[in-house]
C-alpha cells in the first residue's frame, strides 16, 4: 500500500473511532507521555508597586460582604481564565477594611493566608481568632469554618492585605470540591486567642489529643518567631549554596505539612548571596517579605522587591540572589507529589 | 452610583486589572468552589461487541512496534480530545498480534493491565515476565522499564486484548510526567516468571525485603486466584447491599494499593442482586469480566454485559444490579483521595 | 584520708542510704550498662527423639481439660525456675489426643503453634477452626479467645503435637498481662474454615477492611505454600550465604510481622550449606522441619535433626550448616527491638 | 489411681522432666499468666527533704569523675538489688558540683535529666552543650554521646541536683544493651547552646531534614515555656477531672514521643484539685515540681511537696489531689506499652 492509501485508510478508520467514543493512541502518544515536564504555566511576577493600587481600589468598588471575600486573583499568564499560579495553586490578594467582616464559610480547599501589609484584622477558624501581622503565615484547613474580619477606624482597625495561596485548581482537576456557607456572618467565638498555640506551639500536646487527619492543629505561624529561627541559624553558620537558610513550616502533631496539599517554606538570604540553580517537580509561589534580590528562572530574570509574587512552574530551574538580606515566604504543592511518589528534584 | 454606573466602573477596572495579570475573584468564586463536584467526565459505557472489529482492525493499520503502542483510548464524551475517560484517569483497549513486541519504556505514570481475551502474551517488568490470561491484573509501576510480547502463531499465539488504565490526566495536571525508551526493543529477562510471586505470594517476604516506595512488589494478581477468593467468601455467606463481594487488590509489602495512584478492586454480584445506591469522590472505571446486569449512574442506565468497559465521575450515584452471576474489575483514583484527605462517600 | 578510712566511710554512708531506699550508683554501673549484651539465657538444645516420650507420657499423667493446657516448657538452663526459653520468650511442647478439648481463654500474652507432628487437630481463633498439619504455623494473638481440639480416634483423630511460642516473659517484665476464662469449653464456630485465609490470602483484602491494630487478620500460614515458595527462590538462584534462602511470615493487611511482639521464619539450607557468622539482638528459638544440620553458637555446636528445638540468646555469634537439605522454622522478639530502635546486626 | 498415687507418679515424672530441661506448665500456668497485672514493684515515694542531705555528702564522698555518674538511686522497695523504681525504668538523683565533669560516654539506653535544684550545669549531647535551669526537661538519646559539666565557683557555678530517668531495666530485660565510653572527657563542641532550638522549636524544621529514628531533634525542653503553656491553658478553662491540664513533651519532627522507649508529661492541678480515680499499664514516675498534694495509691496514701519523686507501678489506681497550685513532671514506659499494642486504661 502506497503512504497516501494507507494515511486515507487511517483517516476513514479514525472517523469510525470517533463515533464510538475511541481514538487511536499512537497520535497522541508523545503528548501524553512527555520525555519531562512541559508545564502550561509560566514564570513570572507581580510587583506589588505596580498593583498596590489596584488592590486598595478593589475597596471602593465592592465591599469584602457583597465579595464574600475581595480577592484580586494572580493569574498566571500561561493559563488564561484559569484563575490559577500554576496547574495546581492558586494565589491571589485579599483586602479586609476596617470594620468589614468576610463571612464565614468552608470548603474543601486548603487555604493560606500570608500577611503583607498592615496589622490588627483576625481569621477565625473552629471557634478561635487569630490576630494578623505582616509576615504572619496562618492556615484555614479543609472543611473548617472560616471568616475574617477587620476592627473599626475607632478601634484601631487599618486596611490589611494578604496573599491567600490556595489548592483550587487541584482539587478541581480532582472533582472533589464541596462548600457551605455559615448560618451566620461570623462563627461563634469559642476559645480565646492563643489557645492553640497554648496546645501545641511549645513541643508539647495535649495528653489525649489522637491525630485524624493531616492538618495541622496550630493555626498560627508568627513572623517574630520564624525570622528569629532564620537569624539565629544564619549566625550559626548555616547557609545552604542553593536555599541559604531554609526552613519548612511543620504540623506539630505529625512532623508533616501544615495542610495535605500544600507545602510552606521561609527563607533567608543574606545581601551578597547568589544561590545554585535547582528544579523539582512541585510548582512554587514566592514572596518577597524583606530585601531585593534576582530570581533566574529558566532564560528569564526578574527583580523582586519586599511584598513581590513570582511563581517558578514544575521543572524550571531557578535560582535565587539577594542585593540585600532578603526573606521569602514561599508555597508549593510539595505534599501532593511527594505523597504520590511523584516529586523529583535536581540540583546543579 | 446607579446600578449601570457602578457595573461600568467595575468594567474599566477589570480591564485594567487584565493588564497587570490580576482578575477579580468575586466574578468567579461560585464556580472556583462550587457546592459539590460538578466533573465534566460524564458516565458513559463503551459496549465490547461493537468495538471489537474496530480494536482488531487496528492490527491491520499499524504494527504494535510502529505504534509504540496499539492501543484504542476510551474517550469520555465530556472530555472531547484529552484522552481521558476521567479527570485524572486514562482508558484503553491494546491489541497485541502473534509475534509482536511492544518496545521496552518506562515513564512516571502508573499502569495496569486487565486482560479481556487471549492468553499467552506477556509484559516484562524488572526483568521478569508475566503470561497474561483472561481475567489477570497485572501491574507496571511507575519508571520501571516495561514491554510487551507475543508468541509466535506457530508457538500458539493468539491475539490478545487488554484494558490498559493509567493515571496519565492526573500525572498530566501535576507537570511530573517524565519518560524514558530502552535502548532495545526489550528488556533481559534477569528472573524467571512467578519469581515475584514466589517472594510476595504467599504471605511471607524475602527477608531483607525494605519498603522503598508505594508500588507492589508483586506484578501479577492471576484471575485464578481472585476468583476463588470471591467464589469462596460468596459461598461463606458474605454479601454487603451496596458492594455484593468486593476486594480490593493490595501491595503485600505495605497491606496498601498496589499503586500510589491507582486503586483496584474485584468484585462478585450474584444473580438477582440489586444493589443500593453509593457515590464517592473517586471517578471509577468498571470492567465486565462475565455475566450481565445494569448500572445505574445519576440518571442514566448502562446494560452491560462480559468485556463492556462503563465510567462513574466523581460524586454521581450508583448502583449496580446482576442478571447473571457478575464478577467486576474496577479502577479508581481513590489512593490519590485518600493521601490528600479528600475522599468521600455516602451510602443511601 | 587513707583508702581504708575512705573505703568504711562510704560503707556507713551505704548502709545510710538503704534506709532511705537508696542506693549508689556507682557501685553498680558496669552492671547495669554494660560493653554488649550479657544474656542470662545461654545457647541449648532439646533434641526431639530424647523428649518425644515424655511428652507422650504427659498424655497419660493428666489430661488437656485438666491442665488447661497439657505443655511440657523448654526451660532455658540459664534461667532456672522462669519457664522461659529467652529473657522475652517461651517455648513448649504441647500435646492433644484424639477426642480432647483444650478450653478456650484469652490473654493478652501472644502465641504461634508450629506443629510438629500429626494432623487434624484444630485451633479456633475469633470464630474460626484451622487444621492442623506438620509444618502449619498458626496464630493466636493477643486477647483473642482460643481453644484447641482434635477429633476422636473414630473421626480419625491421632496425637498432635505441637511447639507453643509465647511472649510470657516479656508480657511479665512489663507488667500487662491480662486473661480471661471463656465461660464455655469451646467458643461457638462463627465462619467456615478457610475464610479469612479468602480474604487475605491472595494479595487482596475485603474492601472496607480497616487495620485497628498490627496483628495478622490470616490465622494459617499452611507448610504447602512456605515450603513451595522456599523451593521455587532455591530452584530461581536465590542463595544468601548467611541465610541460605529465609522468608518471613508477614501480616498482608500491614506488611509487618502477624503479631507485634513475636517475629516468625522459615528457611531452606541445602545439603552441603555452610552458613556464614552473624549475630543480632534478638533472641531466636529455631524448629528444625527437614533435613539436619549444625548450629554453631558462640563456642558451642549442636547437631540438629527433624523436630529438635535450639535456641540463640541475643547477641550470639551463630553460623548454620546443612547435611540435607534443610528447612528451619524460628521465631524471636524482632518487632520488639524493632519497634524500640534496639535492634542491632552484624553479619561476618 | 489414689490421689496419693497420681501425685507421686507426677513428682517422679517432675523430676525426669527437670533432666531434660522441661517443666510441666500446668504447674505454673497461673503465675505465667495471672488475670491482671501483678507487679513486683509497689508505690513508694521519697521525701527530698529527707533525703537531699545523702545527695550532697556524696559531693564530699566521691568525686564526679570517679564516679563517671554520681547518682544515688532510688530503689523500688519491691524490687531490692535491682536498682530499678519500676520493672522497666530506672530513677536517679544526680548531684554535680561547680567545676566538675561528668566524663562522656554512649549507651542504647535512652535517658532524660530533669532539674530539680540548681542552675548553670550544662549537659552537652550531639555536640551541643544545654544549659540546666529546674524544672528544664532534658533528653540525651540512646547511643549519642553526652557529658555534663558545670562552672567552677569562680564562674559562677552551684551545685546542681537532677532527676536521671533512664530506661535500663527495660534494657536489660531485651539483653540490648551497649556502652562505649569518649576518648576524652568531653566531646567537642560543635554548635551554639540554642541551635537544635531554632531548628525545631518553632513549628518548622529546617527543609532537608530526615526523620532517620524516633528520637526528637530538640535536646532541651525549658521549664519556662511548660510552666506557661499550661497556665494559659487553665486560665482558657481547660480542666480534665482525672488530670488537671496535662500536656505530653513531643518530639516534633513526627509529634511521637521525644524517645522511643519513654514518655514524659507535666500536669498542673490547681489548688484545691481532687482528681477522680484512674490506672493503666505504663507505670509511672512523678516528680513534684510546685505545690503540695496526694496522691492516693491502692490503698496507700502519700503526702507530696515539691521535689519529692513518687512512683505508680502498672494498673495500680491512683487519684491526685492539690493542697496548692501544683506542677508534676512524670515519665513512663507508655511508648514501650503502646507499640507493642499493650496499653490498657481505665478512668472510673
Amino acid at each position: 500500500m502506497t503512504a497516501t492509501a494507507l494515511r486515507e485508510q487511517r483517516s476513514a478508520y479514525y472517523r469510525q473511532l470517533q463515533t464510538r467514543g475511541l481514538s487511536p493512541l499512537w497520535e497522541a502518544l508523545h503528548n501524553l507521555v512527555p520525555k519531562e515536564p512541559r508545564p502550561q504555566a509560566v514564570a513570572a511576577i507581580w510587583k506589588y508597586a505596580e498593583i498596590r493600587d489596584l488592590v486598595m481600589e478593589a475597596g471602593s468598588l465592592i465591599s469584602a460582604e457583597e465579595a464574600v471575600r475581595r480577592v484580586l486573583v494572580l493569574e498566571n499568564p500561561g493559563l488564561p481564565g484559569k484563575s490559577s499560579i500554576t496547574s495546581t495553586l492558586y494565589a491571589g490578594l485579599q483586602l479586609i477594611l476596617p470594620g468589614e467582616l468576610a463571612p464565614s464559610h468552608r470548603h474543601t480547599q486548603s487555604a493560606l493566608r500570608f500577611i503583607v501589609e498592615g496589622r490588627g484584622a483576625w481569621t477565625a477558624v473552629n471557634g478561635e481568632r487569630t490576630t494578623m501581622h505582616p509576615g504572619d503565615f496562618i492556615i484555614t484547613p479543609s472543611w473548617t469554618w472560616h471568616d475574617h474580619g477587620n476592627p473599626t477606624i475607632e478601634e484601631g482597625g487599618e486596611p490589611v492585605v494578604w496573599l491567600d495561596g490556595l489548592d483550587i485548581p487541584l482539587i478541581g482537576h480532582l472533582d472533589a470540591g464541596f462548600a457551605e456557607t455559615y448560618p451566620e456572618v461570623t462563627q461563634p467565638v469559642l476559645r480565646p486567642e492563643g489557645d492553640s498555640f497554648a496546645r501545641f506551639g511549645h513541643n508539647m500536646a495535649p495528653v489525649r489529643h489522637r491525630v485524624t487527619d493531616g492538618t495541622s492543629p496550630v493555626f498560627s505561624y508568627p513572623y517574630e518567631r520564624s525570622r528569629e529561627a532564620l537569624d539565629v541559624l544564619y549566625r550559626n553558620g548555616e547557609l545552604d549554596e542553593w536555599d541559604g537558610v531554609k526552613l519548612r513550616y511543620i504540623n506539630p502533631a505529625t512532623g508533616g505539612w501544615p495542610m495535605p496539599t500544600i507545602a510552606t517554606f521561609m527563607q533567608f538570604l543574606p545581601a551578597g548571596f547568589a544561590g545554585k540553580t535547582y528544579r523539582s517537580t512541585d510548582a512554587t509561589v514566592y514572596c518577597a517579605v524583606e530585601g531585593a534580590g534576582i530570581a533566574r528562572i529558566g532564560a528569564e530574570q526578574f527583580r523582586f522587591d519586599a511584598h513581590d509574587v513570582f511563581v517558578v512552574p514544575s521543572w524550571q530551574p531557578v535560582s535565587l540572589s539577594a542585593n540585600s538580606d532578603c526573606v521569602l515566604f514561599s508555597y508549593s504543592d510539595r505534599p501532593v507529589l511527594s505523597a504520590l511518589n511523584l516529586l523529583r528534584e535536581a540540583r546543579t
